[in-house]
């Protein structure tokens, strides 16, 4: 049973970004309250009680349930409250994100086709192993941290940077795939039961999302995330991004959290990947992930205002933001429409009227 | 320009219900603050700060703009609100609502359709005039006040209840429309311009809505929202109840606010009507109102919980109430479906688990 008695949890969320505060606005609604650790001045901290980095074990004392907005947040923030037995996702799960090296070994442990890859302890040896392994043409990711394309080396026909010969750290040498494209999979799981939400198309350049939609054909994803989720006993809301080339899908990698390509879901899913993330760890049932018609997002990245008539077009959010720069997530913009030309047409509007011809590589 | 500087407004609200807690749970993402006319302990009032009805001066002093989320609420705070050029929608509108003769006449001066109705002084005069003028067939309302169905008295062939005779106040007596069925229409308006959502077919039982369902054919519903508003010179979101006749649609009434039969544009519209009504009143640009698919909403009306299997249908939303009565509407069940037969199905499986046969007249 579902009843009208409002949720009594505090929720503690490690990382005061925009997935955090997402996650907030669509949890306030059932009575929930908030504890944010992260910094004071972020917007979130306007719905919640704001902890510092350093206050994290009061942060944890005073929460009831503790999640994150980012994998790679406050570590041991997450130990001691994995430790308190209140993190959710796992810590396992957390811990498979610290190094490239620890997910891509899980997932083909598992039988999870991912892209060829090879450990070197430091830039030299990578190098060697693309020349060598990679037919000189490979991509060289550092192990440790990264995320939108931070941290990572495209090199071709062993023509490289000299700044890798110089790293002294863990690298993966990944296979450089040449795909079709790029999609994801939105999944929520409680523990019990998994939901998933439709897969999207999506555009990425420099490592950063800038645009989505669908849904597009389901080339087993859904089943992929699925068994990533179980493999896991996960609970809570996940991303999981892959590479489509022919009729095969390679997981490029799972983020255990919500994720950029499912903001679609707060306008065009009965709920949002937001508030099934928040149902899942706090015990009240998943709600439908019923998604009507044709969807797509575009980031705006670095802007501190949108043209007005582009709020006809669909719904902009922002993230009110302190400070920024050109390839900084500042918001997006959602937007539906009845056949999937109609959303990638609004789509290119968007992006012209954004970003003009400083983007005009990116239109569909 | 729509910058990502937040929005400095303090928005008061007259009411302290469930259609002010939507609107509020829609707007701080914008950075409004909110001031609450009403009871201190609604679940509302977590969200802003509240006031009691006589603290209605400092209300409106502490607020930058005022809106209502109910037409007939204290009436003091609305004129003093208007005299101080805060109030959206105006006061004007809002007198028009008092008094359901005042209503019908602006209609009916405007050219737009209504039900014939007929002024009488007290209970005889409307009983006699229901004799001589409509047949014996007619429905009898206080001119002031009512909603829910409340105040309504049907008379079939001259049966009536004695109760009709003591009435001692104006009352209308309406022509008894036997429609096929009842449709509504949900509109913005910024004060330049209107959008609107799709039209909406209803099912009221005793006055109250119980679901509706949609899109349904648009028989000029939207055309007539949209005049309506224009006559006004409206600013904020409009409901606009019909009753649907062969070729002809009558107004039965104009609600100056965000409105039952709206609630599906939480989880199937790109922007709802609560967020639209925000945008109106403070000049944020209105969001496209693109409705995907087919639509539906079941009111819970006095239940303290719902079985969970419900939560995979559709999103619930509970208003928190402190107390509750059988017709009292204390939540509601949000669907949506690829086509308007499965929406219908959903909302009979939905019926049926909520009111199992005591409601069994209910199904579509």
């Amino acid at each position: 049973m579902f009843s009208q008695v409002p949720s009594d949890e505090t929720i503690g969320i490690i990382g005061s970004g925009q997935l955090g505060l997402m996650m907030v606005l669509e949890g306030i609604k059932f009575g929930m309250k908030f504890n944010i650790l992260g910094n004071k001045g972020d917007f979130v901290c306007k719905f919640g009680k704001c902890f510092s980095n350093e206050d994290y074990k009061q942060f944890i004392d005073e929460s009831t349930i503790i999640t994150f907005e980012f994998e790679q947040g406050n570590e041991n923030a997450m130990i001691a409250a994995s430790d308190s037995k209140k993190l959710f996702p796992s810590y396992e799960t957390v811990w498979l994100k610290i190094e490239k090296l620890r997910e891509k070994s899980f997932l083909s442990s598992k039988g999870i086709a991912v892209p060829r890859f090879k450990l070197a302890g430091d830039g030299k040896e990578a190098l060697k192993i693309v020349k060598d392994e990679f037919n000189g043409t490979a991509v060289i990711k550092k192990s440790a941290g990264g995320y939108d394309g931070k941290g990572q080396f495209y090199i071709k026909n062993n023509v490289y940077s000299e700044a890798i010969e110089k790293l002294r750290e863990n690298l993966i040498v990944e296979e450089f795939i040449n795909y079709d494209y790029e999609s994801s999979v939105i999944i929520t799981s409680d523990g019990y039961k998994t939901v998933s939400y439709p897969v999207s198309f999506n555009f990425n350049t420099d490592g950063i999302l800038v645009y989505n939609y669908g849904p597009v054909e389901n080339r087993r994803e859904i089943d992929v995330a699925k068994k990533i989720s179980e493999f896991l006993h996960y609970r809570g809301t996940m991303g999981v991004e892959f590479f489509v080339r022919k009729d095969e899908i390679l997981v490029n990698e799972f983020s255990p959290r919500v994720h950029n390509s499912g903001h679609y879901t707060l306008n065009s899913s009965i709920t949002s990947q937001f508030e099934n993330h928040l149902r899942a760890i706090s015990g009240i049932e998943i709600g439908s992930t019923l998604t009507n018609n044709f969807f797509g997002m575009v980031n705006i990245l670095g802007k501190s205002y949108v043209p007005s008539d582009l709020c006809s077009l669909g719904n902009v959010h922002w993230y009110y933001k302190n400070n920024t720069n050109p390839r900084r997530k500042v918001g997006h913009i959602n937007i539906s429409g009845k056949a999937i030309n109609e959303v990638k047409e609004k789509i290119n509007v968007v992006i012209d009227r954004l970003y003009s011809n400083n983007f005009y590589f990116l239109k569909l």
